[in-house]
């Protein structure tokens, strides 16, 4: 885990209020998790910038263009390469942290950031708030209802045991309490993959780009947890990937709601111990123990 | 508050593993934080896009101007207004949430988006990835310490009474559970402004952008405390505030304790009754009690 945490002072202070004590103060190292820029560049023209925790950068690099709607299988790139200022490597997977913070894309013949680009801005971008219009009909142009399609049900048992399971595998978080993360599930409920990362979107990028890469885009049949809420952002990269089914343990937000409803993409929010909501397409949840 | 929630239905599932019974599922409607896109142009030219909780959106574009270093007082804005397709308003005290999500900036004779983006540049966008440098005199370019100046002090006891009143004042959260928060407070406690928002850092850009407006910039002797991690990116909008402290229910990143060490800003973590951690510059912190 070289380069995803990284040790500090730190002062901790406890208040002693039963016996009016004076306060103890102990200074110790403290691990952090670790934040650094990753920039992401293609066919030489820089797209985005990113605040991520370091590792899996090729993955994130990859998943970040699906949820631009840049990419839809790993045929659209040609190659990634993580770069530091003096050189770069395509190696992917593990021993790439202390490469660099440069993720150099470049797509496949006939794939363009413009192509994929005009798809975005009306999706995510200024175009939104230039034109002052506020519903789902102009911000976003999703095929509609995109996941209508897929008929994968999830037992709400196998939906509840989802947190315990991300819980068990984030290695960074119990360090440092610093991460976020997302989680891939099978639709019985076996944990695919799980990232995690100071930035929620990061997460998410990362495992979708890591399925983008092994050719299991769409993710039909899936199921996606992140650690935290649920966002407009994180509804449409899940959409995006194919996700049926996105689980969030703290509350969505109204757009994200509305974003799920339309795409077709059932959405639980609170997922917490015994309970949960479902905000929209609940037919795929199915409720029999 | 009107626009800052919005009402949607929810199936509400409790799992009842006690009896072996089938779980229980009722059809309600449940209350969301409502987000919704923000457009921001300046000097007619568009400068970002973010979602945000809908309210003090003109208080949210100074902020944000702040935060990328482009204005540091209120005489560097001529005007700012809410807009929508048609139309536009200036008032930002209420009453705005329905006037639209592009705020259109006009910036004080002399003041550009470029005088202040080349600073930006190198703190927080893609330079920092394409050169591949990592470490924080590289990536950022604010004046060293810059706050090393600000004799202020605060008590522990006070910093250990700062969630509470923040969470008193959160009323949006109350209602939803979707909201981050965060709140300006004096060296006494005494909370001076609170602002919730579904994304932190707008959340700090609307608590930011009201002080601008208002002629308290630079923020010396406040204490900034936001509802969940610290970030590089919410240390920088502190540093440029001019708050001397910065104090976060979870975890820092290193990136975060790296530019608050650099910029003089005291930074606490983990600040959760009465104990907490101090990251940086802990002379601010008074442990009498």
């Amino acid at each position: 885990m070289s380069g995803r945490t990284a040790r500090r002072r730190v002062l901790k202070i406890s208040l002693d209020d039963t016996a009016g004590e004076r306060s103890r103060a102990d200074s110790r190292a403290d691990l952090l998790a670790a934040e650094e820029p990753l920039g992401i560049r293609v066919d030489g023209e820089a797209l985005t910038m990113t605040m991520r925790t370091p590792g899996d950068d090729i993955d994130l690099a990859a998943g970040f263009l699906v949820g631009e709607a840049i990419v839809t299988s790993a045929d659209d790139i040609k190659e990634i390469k993580l770069c530091d200022g003096a050189s770069c490597r395509h190696d992917h997977h593990g021993g790439h942290d202390e490469v660099g913070n440069l993720a150099e894309v470049t797509l496949a013949r006939g794939r363009s950031v413009s192509t994929g680009h005009a798809h975005r801005s009306f999706m995510t971008t200024s175009a939104c708030g230039i034109c002052g219009k506020t519903s789902i009909d102009d911000i976003c142009v999703l095929p509609r209802a995109p996941l209508a399609d897929d008929t994968a049900t999830f037992g709400v048992k196998t939906i509840a045991a989802f947190p315990g399971r991300l819980r068990a595998a984030q290695k960074v978080f119990a360090s440092t309490g610093g991460l976020h993360a997302a989680a891939l599930f099978s639709r019985d409920g076996d944990l695919v993959a799980v990232r995690e990362d100071v930035g929620r979107h990061n997460a998410v990028d990362k495992l979708v780009g890591h399925a983008l890469l092994n050719g299991l885009l769409p993710l039909s049949g899936h199921a996606l947890l992140v650690s935290g809420r649920a966002s407009f952002e994180l509804v449409q990269k899940a959409v995006l990937a194919g996700i049926p089914l996105l689980a969030a343990v703290s509350a969505p937000s109204s757009l994200a709601a509305d974003l799920a409803d339309e795409a077709g993409l059932t959405l639980v929010g609170f997922l917490r111990g015994e309970s949960m909501n479902v905000y929209t397409h609940d037919h795929r949840v199915s409720i029999e123990v």
